[in-house]
């Protein structure tokens, strides 16, 4: 019997999330940053119901993926109706994939057992049984999943519990409660498995997906309810709303509960790793996620924000650090001294001893916020600003002479055009550059990049990776004010940026310009004279 | 005593949300679709604490805000230490804001009385008294939010009790009961609401934020432990992690627990108004939110696509209907040919009996929402498609040949100006004009008006009131696509028009001359013919 762990089935049931595509090299990927975060268990797919996944498990046993902790699962189901499950070739399949467990899916609602399977209550508890058997005679540990498992016990409690007996008879080492249509609240999910709990002796786990917004809620439910094993997929992928997002329930169950079920170590490593899958799933991150999520531990009112100095154990509910993420500051209207502050101090400049310094940069934020820019999300141009007060200016890559961005249609059936010519010194000589592009922004990225490449190189590594417009104070229709946020990469840090101008493509300007100034400064790049 | 009720935050905590930003005008706007979709009352902001909630209250009573459902209420903190009520202007500015209810915040965990607000446990008592009292004596009705309550209760139950019944005695209708920092579990929550519960006599009320993934969850529970009042924040905005999210904490108490706490009429719009707050917070809608998420009913799984055929109700844990959802098989995009249906009715295009027209519709729809267009907060777009499957053809009101717009900046401290040219036909006759303004979409609207005043003057009466722009397909960076809406009134009507194209200007081109034919059109002018 295996002790308290977590099941991850980010790879099975995760991928069935709209939008999300993974080859076989992804799944691969994904396994080795599942593993680095401690899982138990990885589930890798169903092999035989489709190539990629038998692919992957195939690639698997032949060495590419090498675990250091978790435990290999393949999923697949109880054989079919009125067949032997050893000659079954989707239950072939799963012993074919050489992993050390098999989790089959299995209907415990009599309703689906009817109209979906087409068959009797017997003849599925049959399937069970002999599907197990045959599995753990081939030497497999044998995990069921009971799909519609609360549905069913609601419908019928007595046959949900036969399906679980005539699972755990057979020889299975845990059975997985489904919430599978993800309707349920907690206090129904404590009540059936606390009532499972005493009517069984089996291991037994819980699937959530998060249709009431309660996945987190329910799988934490079922652990005080006696459950010994969690699904859940990371960043909470999945079908529909998604599955209990396991990093979350993770990090209740060990440190609201106290009950470890990854090193501690390894969480630490959490953030970091739940970004890296998403850069595989290519999927942006949430940044509202419990967590790990970019704004899980930003604070925005300036009530917070000076007690925050006194203590931030005042208003956190964890030491961030624990899940490898840390306290933010948000520079906003909504923030006075206190917040700017810290937020000096998390880039890294020290304002404490400069009252003066300190007093200056807030006014000039309270003036800038007046006219529409807000530093919450664009902490580049907050550090630009920083410098500026510092050391009494930015560091100046290049002087603007002038710039042009034109945009023209000829016909309603074709795209219209953007073309930009910059005028601009860098390294002391006078360039005049022209770029195309299908928008203003794009036209005047590839004008400046064009102006610039040969005196700054590492421009060329620069990535435009995410770009908002917002109107302000738009009762004034087209004469309102226009804030625009850009976020870069190099590769290496991903920074944003913000402008602000009545004229649309005048602020996305400014925003450009601040990225490269940016990027190019925290590369340690020199400023070539400008004349 | 009032009765079980929802009460809505969007407007104050919500707001504190990374890169959330509202103006007045977005404030009032939100207020009026949050009254639309049912709630029991609208918490505006805190008037006094910064001029825009003050301005907010002012327009609200001005008479700007026409509420059908929901009561306005006003929130500020209690007085300061060691002063009167009566004389601490935060309060003053509580009830020269003019709301029928006024909610203060009050410290109840006994830590925070001594580190953040330096004060003892006494004067803490008297502080909630003396505003409470202050408030009731201006014919007010007091709501009292007690911060960090469960944090403060674990610590100190008897303390924590004391504040409530402070505020109780000296007149609060309402004590909700805080989760401030967001780190409680449903058992917790349950545990410490029944006691309470049992302890005093006031109506008691929730308010969870989402660190532990549990703020939806948190809240049901305290419902179901006596709690008569729910906070929450449309579509979960609020600080760190949000708010709990709240249309899925009401459908869950409706629709789950059977408490009715939103006209389902009203609910059946909650997918609308989702968005259409999504809309003007410029946040993109959240695919996987439950209930009202464009994934929430989506289904991808090939076992499940066989079954739903036989009986949806097997795989969907409600009606999707119930909240203005609907289901969707994600092979192919079905776009919703019931609300296309509806919302022709509505516009006074009878679809009924016209199958082969109304499948034209959701076709081309169908093709329109890949690309990115969204008919939701574009009627007079919706209108013109319409029109054009029902006659043939949208009424011309002239015929574009070219148009061209140019931004250029000649300095840095100056801001660029924008000049469009327009070629056209109107009336037989050819135009050409040039209009400036301070930005592209401003250069074009003059330039057109230049073009087309004499053949049509009514389109002097037109203003442009509303203007924004979202990138879609960000993560491309600046090759991405860009939606422009445009809101537009001739003083009887407003209407609102989309444009989609991947230059920001085009788009915006689109939206402009949508308005342009639709405000004609409704105002009955006939399109002088082109040639």
């Amino acid at each position: 019997m295996s002790a308290f762990h977590v099941y991850d089935t980010t790879l099975r049931d995760g991928a069935q999330q709209e939008g999300l595509n993974l080859s076989v090299a992804d799944k691969l990927t994904i396994a080795g940053f599942l593993d680095d975060l401690g899982v138990g268990y990885i589930e890798g797919g169903w092999p035989g119901a489709n190539p990629k996944d038998t692919e992957f498990f195939r690639r698997a046993a032949a060495g590419e993926l090498r675990m250091q902790n978790a435990v290999l699962a393949a999923f697949g189901s109880t054989r079919r109706a009125n067949a032997v499950a050893a000659d079954d070739p989707q239950v072939r399949a799963l012993i074919d994939a050489r992993a050390p467990v098999v989790t089959i899916v299995a209907k415990s609602h009599i309703r689906h057992v009817h109209e979906a399977l087409h068959t009797t209550a017997d003849e599925n508890l049959a399937m069970v049984q002999d599907t197990v058997e045959t599995l753990v005679r081939e030497g497999r540990r044998v995990f069921v999943d009971a799909e519609h498992f609360f549905d069913g016990y609601l419908a019928d409690p007595a046959y949900a519990v036969d399906v679980i007996r005539a699972a755990s008879e057979a020889g299975a080492e845990v059975v997985a409660l489904c919430d599978t249509n993800g309707g349920m609240l907690p206090s129904q999910v404590s009540d059936v498995v606390a009532k499972v709990f005493d009517a069984t002796d089996v291991g037994l786990g819980i699937h959530c997906h998060n249709d009431t917004g309660c996945a987190v809620a329910n799988s934490v439910a079922a652990v005080q309810a006696g459950a010994m094993h969690v699904q859940g997929t990371v960043n909470g992928y999945g079908e529909r709303t998604g599955n209990a997002d396991l990093i979350t329930v993770a990090s209740n169950v060990q440190l609201k509960l106290g009950r470890e079920v990854i090193d501690p170590d390894r969480l630490r490593n959490a953030l970091h790793l739940s970004h890296a899958i998403s850069e595989v799933t290519n999927i942006a991150p949430y940044g509202r996620q419990p967590y790990v999520g970019a704004s899980a531990f930003a604070h925005k009112a300036g009530l917070h924000a000076s007690a925050l100095r006194v203590d931030p154990d005042l208003y956190q509910h964890i030491d961030p650090a624990l899940v490898g993420n840390s306290m933010r500051t948000l520079v906003s209207d909504m923030a006075g001294r206190a917040s700017i502050e810290l937020k000096g101090k998390e880039l890294g400049y020290d304002l404490t001893d400069r009252p003066e310094l300190l007093a200056r940069v807030v006014e000039r934020v309270k003036g800038m916020e007046q006219d529409g820019w807000t530093f919450d999300a664009a902490d580049a141009s907050f550090e630009l600003l920083l410098v500026e007060e510092v050391d009494g200016a930015r560091p100046r890559y290049f002087e603007t002479e002038s710039w042009r961005c034109i945009t023209d249609s000829f016909s309603e059936d074709s795209p219209a055009l953007a073309e930009a010519t910059v005028k601009l010194t860098a390294a002391g000589e006078r360039q005049v550059a022209t770029g195309e592009g299908n928008g203003p922004v794009n036209a005047l990225d590839h004008a400046l990049r064009k102006a610039l490449s040969a005196t700054y190189p590492d421009l060329a590594g620069f990535e435009l990776i995410d770009f908002r417009v917002r109107i302000l104070d738009a009762t004034q229709g087209t004469d309102a004010t226009t804030r625009v946020l850009i976020e870069t990469t190099d590769g290496e840090r991903i920074w944003s940026t913000i402008g602000v101008a009545p004229n649309m493509v005048h602020a996305s300007w400014i925003a450009l310009t601040d990225s490269f100034t940016y990027g190019l400064m925290k590369r340690g790049i020199e400023p070539q004279s400008a004349g």
